[in-house]
C-alpha cells in the first residue's frame, strides 16, 4: 500500500483537522463526533448526510449553503454511531427541522433510524430519504435493496436548494421520495479500493479484467469482463439506465460522470464523450451535466454513470443554482 | 495498461469533443485547432495558457469569465504548435491583446514565442508571461532552467482576475513578471504517469518507494527514497519551500496541495493537515488555500506544494474573486 498518509487509524481524524484548518471561514467541527458543520446557519430545514469515510469529498465537500448543513463522518466504509449522528441534528436544528439523507447500507440505515428516533424524543422533527440509486444488483454485500451511490450528490443538491429556498420538512421529504425513484446509477472499476487499514486492495482484477456493477465499498458488481473500449462501456450502462429511466416515457434528463477516485479527468471526458454518441438513440434531451469525482471509493479505478429525470424544471433549476460547498 | 478509453491515439480529441458536449454553454471550440474557449468574449485582454494535454483539469477548465480566455491543447505531454497557438491568440483578442501564459519547458516556450511572433506580424499586441515555480530542479528532461508546474493555476486566477477588471496588457505583464518570482511549488510522486501511447508508467517506484521533485511529466526529481509518513514529507517540502519565500521577509503566504491524477483527496487532506502544522514554526499567516487536481500529471500518484506569497492583498482578492470556469 503506497498512501500518503502517517498512520491508517488517524487517516479520518487527519483528513477532518485538514478540513477544518483549510476551511475555517464556513465550516466548524463539533468535537468528539466527527461532524462538519455549516457556521452561519440558515433559518431553514437543516439537510444532514454522511456514511463512511473514503467516499471523498462527499459528503463534506457538500456542506454550505445551498447544500448540506451538516455532513456525520464514520470510520473508513463504516456507518457513523448513532450518537454522532444525533449530534449532528441537533446542531443542524433550527427550528425547522431535520432532513436526513441516508444511503441504502443496512448500516447506515439502522444507525440514521436509531439517531432519528434519539432526536424525536428530545422534540425534534426529523425525517429522512433512503437514496437507492445503483441499479447494479439486489441485496448486496452491506444491503437489503439497492445500494445508495454517487446519485446521492444530486440528492443533496435538488433537496439543498428547496430547503434553501424555505420548504418545509414535510414537503421536502414528499420531494426527496419522489426524486430518488428517478435517479439511476452504474459503475464499473477497474481495480479495487485500498482501505488504509486493510493495507491492500478490497479486490482484485487481471490486468486486462474489469467488473460491471461494483460498489462504492467495493462490493460485487453483475459481470466480470475482459476490459472494454469506453464506447463499448458507454453503451451497455447506457442502454442499461436508459431503460430504466425511459419506463416514465422521460423526455429531459441530467448526467452525472463520476470518478471513483483514482481516475484522470481525461478518462471521465472521453466517456463522456462516447455516452452522448450513444444517447442520440434515445428522444431525450440533456438539460444538465456534471463531470468528476464526486462520490469516490478511495482509490479505486473506474467511474460510474448516473441519469436523473428532469421533466420537472424546478429539479433542473435546483441543479443548476450557485451553492456556497467546496466540491460541487 | 487500464484505462477507460477507445484507442490511445484518440483520447486527446474525444477528451475535447467530451468537454465541448458537456460545456457548450459557455465554450466553444475552434475547428482543427483543439483550442478551447470562452464563448462571451469581453472586451478586456485576453489570457491564452496551454500546453501538453495530460495535466486536466489544466488548463480547459479554467477557461471562463474570470480566468483564461482561451486555452491550447497539445498531444499528450507535448507542447501545442504555434499554428494552433496563433488561432487562440486571434480568437482571444478584442483589440485589448492578449497575453500568454507558459509553462517554463523549452518546446512551449519555442512554439508560443513564434506564435507571439506571428501574432505581432498581423498587428496583435501580444505579451507573455513564463512561469517556472517547481525549485526541485534546474535545467531538467525538457527545460532550461525550472519547470513550470501547478503554481502556474495561481498565474491564471490572479492575472484573470486583474484582466476581468479592465487591466491593460502591460500591465498585466509586469504584474505577472513579479507575481512569478513568488510562486514556489515542490512535488513529490509514488508512481509514474501512463501516456496512453505509451502504454506504460514513464518510470517506475518500487512498493516502498517514492520519489521526491518528480515534474509533471515525470521528469527525474532530486531525490528517490523509502515511503515516509505525510508528517515528513510536508516537513521536507515546507522546509524547502518556505526558505524560498523567507528570503523576501514574507509575512502571509497562500497555500496550494495539488494531486497529482490519482490521489484520494483524503490524502490531500492529511497532507494539507502536516503542513499546517509545520508551518506553526514559521510566523507567517495563511490567507488562502486551495487543495484538490489542478495540474495533474495522467494518473500519477503523489502530490505538490505550492507556496504564494501574499503580502499584498490585492494578490489575495484577486485569488478570492468568484470565477465562471469549470475546475477553480
Amino acid at each position: 500500500m503506497k498512501k500518503i498518509i502517517n498512520h491508517p487509524s488517524q487517516v479520518v481524524d487527519e483528513m477532518l483537522k485538514g478540513m477544518l484548518y483549510a476551511h475555517s471561514d464556513f465550516l466548524e467541527g463539533i468535537d468528539e463526533t466527527r461532524v462538519i458543520i455549516e457556521k452561519d446557519k440558515q433559518p431553514t430545514v437543516g439537510l444532514v448526510s454522511g456514511g463512511g469515510s473514503g467516499h471523498e469529498p462527499a459528503h463534506a465537500g457538500f456542506v454550505g449553503e445551498g447544500m448540506l448543513r451538516a455532513a456525520v463522518l464514520g470510520e473508513m466504509f463504516t456507518s457513523p454511531t448513532p450518537d454522532q449522528i444525533l449530534e449532528a441534528i441537533k446542531a443542524s436544528d433550527t427550528g425547522h427541522g431535520v432532513l436526513l439523507i441516508v444511503k441504502n447500507y443496512t448500516g447506515d440505515v439502522m444507525n440514521f433510524d436509531m439517531a432519528k428516533e434519539m432526536a424525536e424524543m428530545e422534540d425534534i422533527q426529523v425525517a429522512s430519504v433512503l437514496v437507492d440509486d445503483d441499479i447494479a444488483v439486489e441485496d448486496s454485500t452491506y444491503t437489503a435493496g439497492k445500494r445508495g451511490v454517487a446519485g446521492t450528490v444530486l440528492v443533496h443538491k435538488i433537496l439543498g436548494h428547496f430547503a434553501h429556498e424555505g420548504m418545509a420538512l414535510n414537503d421536502l421529504k414528499s420531494l426527496g421520495d419522489a426524486l430518488v425513484t428517478d435517479i439511476h446509477t452504474l459503475g464499473v472499476a477497474l481495480s479495487g479500493a485500498t482501505v488504509p487499514e486493510v493495507g491492500k486492495p478490497g479486490f482484485h482484477l487481471g490486468e486486462s479484467e474489469m467488473e460491471y456493477g461494483v460498489g462504492i465499498h467495493g462490493e460485487p458488481g453483475y459481470r466480470r469482463d475482459t476490459l472494454k473500449p469506453s464506447r463499448e462501456i458507454a453503451k451497455e450502462l447506457t442502454g442499461k439506465l436508459m431503460s430504466e429511466i425511459m419506463t416514465k416515457k422521460t423526455k429531459k434528463i441530467g448526467l452525472l460522470v463520476n470518478g471513483l477516485g483514482a481516475t484522470p479527468l481525461q478518462e471521465l471526458y472521453v466517456f463522456y464523450n462516447d455516452v452522448i454518441e450513444e444517447l442520440a438513440k434515445y428522444d431525450v434531451e440533456i438539460v444538465f451535466n456534471k463531470i468528476g469525482d464526486f462520490m469516490t471509493s478511495i482509490d479505486m479505478t473506474g467511474l460510474s454513470l448516473t441519469v436523473i429525470r428532469l421533466d420537472d424544471d424546478k429539479r433542473t433549476v435546483a441543479l443548476e443554482a450557485p451553492v456556497g460547498v467546496l466540491n460541487w
